[in-house]
């Protein structure tokens, strides 16, 4: 028989190639040439998958999402299901990269958004992407409201927005090296103690 | 007489130049002989002044550091002397980028931003500006402070750090379309009107 070639395994394998070869050089200079050495394959079989390079970056963004989904999922299912404030801090704890693979991690997020904002296609992913965790982490602030967990004067839908602005500028202070690791959770520890009441 | 060339405005003129090529394609893919054009000249012209990318890269973002510092002075002298609180949003609200030419700017700066994680020299210079706004910050909220226009439990070390991160976070959400810039603007006077009190 043939051999079977997974075509769903192969395309992550490449998109991990992507990530690979973007953090040596930085995304925008990648070309398909280079993530095609480094997965291993040729520029054709590349080619296979991949008509262009926006359509490859924006498979290997979305699979770089899902990716965090499954990670944010997996630590969530681990609380108490009863505090929706610990969710919140969870949810936002994951956005700020502690270790060195969630460092190169929210480096190359940096790098798409900066195509995104010079491309229409990908601008309108991380745009969808954007509302989406905004919008789970606003659900997440109207449970804490009604268990009373939300500091009086703070509604669900600014808060939201505003813990996504907090974490995404320190996490740009963090690699800038203007922050540690250990000032930048503590900013966003205060602000949340401020935030969410009586945690 | 030979005709003088007043060699800092050239320089200037260059770096002016650098940010309008890298305004259409980004300041990665940006060439000096591209930057040479733009500004109307040769590129052996343009060696003349800068040998390599990185001098030209760093003269322009300190070129662009020093027009942001003027405004923001400007504004700051045309405020009440007496109202540290005062100057602490209008430094805050600087640096959020409400028409086009403030987010050409700002783009530009996150673009800076990623070179400089990849760029030990860059990121040296990026930590230094960081650092020298920081302190600028911190030393207006500790006149708030003793003025009794900080909030209780609030300190101008953290307070001055967490301002710049939330600043920046908004920023990078304003860019991507996420944000309007009146959500933006919304978003962070809520939070300077709980940081800083009486006002």
């Amino acid at each position: 028989v043939p051999k079977q070639v997974d075509h769903e395994a192969r395309r992550g394998e490449i998109a991990v190639a992507l990530w690979r070869a973007a953090q040596a050089r930085g995304l925008d200079r990648v070309s398909l040439r280079e993530v095609a050495t480094e997965a291993g394959i040729s520029l054709g079989q590349l080619q296979h998958y991949f008509a262009n390079r926006d359509e490859m970056m924006l498979f290997a963004v979305e699979f770089m999402s899902k990716k965090n989904v499954e990670r944010v999922a997996a630590r969530v299912l681990t609380l108490d299901a009863n505090s929706p404030a610990a969710r919140v801090r969870a949810i936002v704890q994951e956005m700020l990269p502690v270790d060195d693979d969630a460092k190169a991690g929210s480096l190359m997020n940096l790098s798409f958004l900066l195509e995104a904002a010079r491309n229409e296609k990908l601008g309108a992913h991380a745009r969808r992407r954007a509302l989406a965790l905004r919008n789970v982490l606003e659900g997440q602030l109207a449970l804490a409201m009604r268990a009373d967990e939300l500091s009086a004067g703070h509604d669900p839908t600014s808060e939201a927005a505003r813990l996504i602005g907090l974490a995404e500028g320190l996490r740009a202070n963090l690699h800038l090296g203007v922050l540690s690791t250990e000032e930048t959770l503590t900013l966003m520890e205060q602000y949340l103690d401020r935030v969410l009441a009586g945690h």
